[in-house]
């Protein structure tokens, strides 16, 4: 397929996946990507400008205010200064500003402008396809035959894909992909998810009443967060999360008015969680909210860690002791790669440690489509798996979940195939885990790389990459740059990130998008 | 197509809008399910076990509870006492209780009890292609190519659908619907939208930049009302609905705690807006409230009326000497049926009436791939254009849709081929034609047998249905029924209609989920 398919963008491959390439290509390919990364001219002139032209604001305008033909128009109905103050206090760094200007970049040099780079490579997001990453055959031709499903008579498409979608489309109503789906997701999808999750715990039971199929992981986490919500003053809910952490958390917490607890990841060891820290938090929260759920990301995003079995339970036994609910956001469970790490899921341990905790323990579970091996980020597809809630709040849940009518169902269709790859025998099944194994493969060689040319440069220092499809580096900025960023009133590596995207091309995320200790800067790269 | 395509169940296909079929068919299914639908055999027994089931609750549980196996087990940490409150409050008709008892009668009849019906039918959602109509095969030649681009080499597929796809797959990263797109969405899509937004409004100019795509409708509609949300007690965002109304509105409201003005349609003439109504309810408003925003839906949901120019024009200038932001939900644009009815949209009106106005009043309107012709639900495309907007409001909208990070990309690409479709010279432009014809034409065909059928009953009077999917026919009750309703606290549409489901088959959706004057009772029915 890879030879057939358009490479418009093929210039955009600067580490690519493609399963017809060597693993040499691949490296020295990659490696340029890194290079490049690793000399920032930092210079301080050019960023200035383009933030302080991001954060313009005009503020107290007028009731009345010339517009440009010269005609009196009235004030805006909606405005800054009177619109929903919850809104204002989201930030979601890995779409911030320092996106907007990469997308600026890119458009000027579309236009011809000259830069010292020809390209704008977005490190800022893991979007694997956009970075080259070809998809997995077998899942787009069920997904063109459920689009289409005239192509069922044509015979260049292996029986196997056929029979997927013959029972893809059945579930369907009026056998399309164009009807409503029941809200909580398509019932044989649910089931068949119920049954990957069986399989991946070791035989662990799994009730498909349990399942809800979302819009990507995003949504169902936001709306766990918004079932959680409530109290006012000092009984407000909090949420703990880690830092560093993924920004649609501290996002969604903002937008929901509920309180965010930071607990610090352990960078000293690899990132990883310490309960000691865990209770820390959690103490000092308890004077002025209502700690009342633990979100853990594993493996990690930012941070590449990939948790301990032991670490889990330690984390549960914390949960059950403190009493909180269990959010584990576990969309990388495909993306591990040091030697000695293994993804272990909470569902899993948490059943593995008996009736005392797997029959009282609430959880939420979160995967999607868009990671692991998959990267089919644009079709928005996901689930969660949802542990001993109360029926009454379940009953609730679904209610909720009605309101936005159902997840799109090719993100179902997709999700489903994930859950349900092809079979030994089918035969679609080599070629299905020839392309995932190279996939996985390149993942994991780009991990190491990453790791070890970010520790050759001076100033920077890098934890393994043991999974998920980042790194987030420790980065010394010197202390002349930190003095002029504040000048600017802006964060120190986001006046980094900022420079390295002005200069080199490469759009990263700057660590205080993610948070970090304190006098501590760093950045995400995405592999 | 229609042919070949897999047609399990067809026996579903009560009132099909087959283009293959002869009017005459169509005729005859269509009345045969109005007919089931005249006759309810009002017999006041089965639904009070199906409603109290649902509606159990079991509040005041103790701390500690016995769980099956014997075990003490803890009380949850989230529960219905100490969830989001605002949650709770959320109600959703379409998708509500009757909705759940339909789903179980499904199984029932699938597990072979014995029913006085052979199938469920379900009347309480506009979802065109559970109901038989055909999806538009341009439409979907072209998401059959963007997901499986090999086929790009298949000479079967017309020279047309594959440029289309070709130009959306250049769009994307990577070549792959399976990259994220900008969170806004996809550039080029964005432009064709405004392309048809300028030819559809005669020439009036659109910015692209004006332009969102959403996932869905509804998405735009929570996005536009959560900006508009602020303030407490009596400066609480208050935002005008009409009653009847679609759900997704008061249940919005709902969540984000904003304060629902209902402004009531003039069933006696049509289902009208009235400015006198307007002005009472806002009047009555501001004493608790700080009204911000007027919701109009044309076509109207539930009630199928089609707004002339007129009337919006007094709209717009009530909603600017009131100082409203409008927010007007157009997705029945396409679904204009009655002689002399024409579909304006706000947008052009508001430009003809000149810069006092285009300049000033601000407007969001909203419109999706799942109405219309088009009839595709499951792919969750939508767009919304703003005018006028705040430019430190729209960063803000701008960065608020970032944390979801894009809408599904099948569809914004099938948005794009709403906005786009065959053009004349093109291979496929005399099938899309047909297909797009005879299924509008199907639909008109039904709004006015819909019409003529319920008028023939006693007990219904229903009005025109100029417009949208729906009617909207009001009921007599008899007393004895709204009694035995009461008794049972439902209300007395709800216990009609749980009766309709439970002897014929048909799911309706009862007034009381959308509103209605109080003593007067209707229920919605999809057509």
């Amino acid at each position: 397929m890879s030879a057939t398919r358009i490479r418009i963008l093929s210039a955009r491959n600067v580490l690519p996946l493609g399963r017809g390439q060597s693993g040499g290509a691949q490296r020295s390919d990659g490696d340029s990507k890194l290079r490049l990364l690793t000399s920032p001219h930092l210079s301080p002139s050019s960023p200035a400008r383009a933030l302080s032209s991001l954060s313009a604001t005009r503020r107290g305008l007028p009731q009345e205010k010339m517009s440009e033909n010269g005609m009196m128009s009235r004030a805006k109905v909606l405005t800054i200064d009177n619109m929903n103050p919850t809104v204002k206090k989201v930030e979601y760094a890995v779409r911030g500003p320092i996106v907007q200007r990469a997308l600026e970049l890119e458009r000027e040099l579309s236009e011809g402008m000259k830069k010292p780079f020809a390209e704008v490579i977005k490190a800022n997001i893991g979007d694997a396809h956009a970075m080259g990453q070809q998809p997995i055959t077998f899942f787009r031709q069920v997904l063109a035959l459920c689009s289409y499903p005239e192509l069922l008579n044509d015979n260049t498409f292996p029986e196997d894909a056929k029979s997927r979608a013959h029972r893809i489309l059945q579930s369907c109503g009026g056998n399309s992909m164009g009807s409503y789906s029941a809200s909580q997701g398509i019932e044989s999808v649910r089931k068949d998810v119920a049954l990957y999750i069986e399989r991946r715990d070791g035989g662990m039971p799994c009730d498909p009443d349990n399942i809800y199929l979302t819009t990507g992981a995003s949504d169902g986490i936001v709306t766990m967060l918004k079932l959680l919500v409530c109290g006012e003053g000092a009984s407000r809910t909090g949420i703990m999360i880690s830092i560093p952490q993924y920004p649609l958390y501290s996002a969604a917490l903002a937008e929901l008015g509920a309180v965010q607890i930071n607990y610090y990841l352990n960078e000293e060891n690899c990132w990883s969680m310490d309960i000691n820290e865990l209770q820390r938090a959690l103490n000092e929260a308890r004077e002025y909210c209502n700690p009342r759920a633990l979100c853990i990301i594993n493996p990690g995003n930012p941070t590449g860690q990939v948790q301990s079995r032991q670490c889990i339970e330690d984390v549960i036994r914390f949960a059950a002791k403190e009493r909180l609910f269990l959010m584990a956001d576990e969309v990388y469970q495909d993306n591990v790669y040091a030697d000695g790490c293994e993804f272990h899921s909470f569902k899993k341990v948490l059943f593995e440690m008996g009736p005392e905790y797997s029959k009282s323990v609430e959880l939420a579970s979160f995967h999607s489509t868009s990671k692991c091996y998959m990267g089919e980020c644009g079709f928005r597809g996901g689930y969660m798996e949802i542990i001993n809630m109360d029926d009454e709040v379940k009953v609730q849940l679904t209610k909720l979940v009605s309101v936005r009518l159902c997840p799109p169902v090719p993100g179902q269709a997709l999700m489903d195939l994930v859950v349900n790859p092809p079979q030994p025998g089918e035969p679609s099944y080599d070629s299905f885990l020839k392309e995932r194994t190279a996939t996985l493969n390149a993942l994991a060689e780009k991990a190491k790389l990453t790791e070890q040319v970010l520790n050759t440069v001076q100033g920077i220092s890098c934890n393994p990459v043991q999974g998920a499809m980042y790194s987030f580096p420790r980065i010394i900025i010197p202390e002349k740059a930190i003095k002029e960023a504040m000048a600017l009133g802006q964060q120190p590596d986001m006046f980094y990130c900022m420079k390295m995207l002005e200069e080199t091309g490469i759009c990263l995320v700057p660590g205080s998008g993610f948070g970090q200790k304190d006098g501590t800067y760093h950045f995400r790269y995405s592999a």
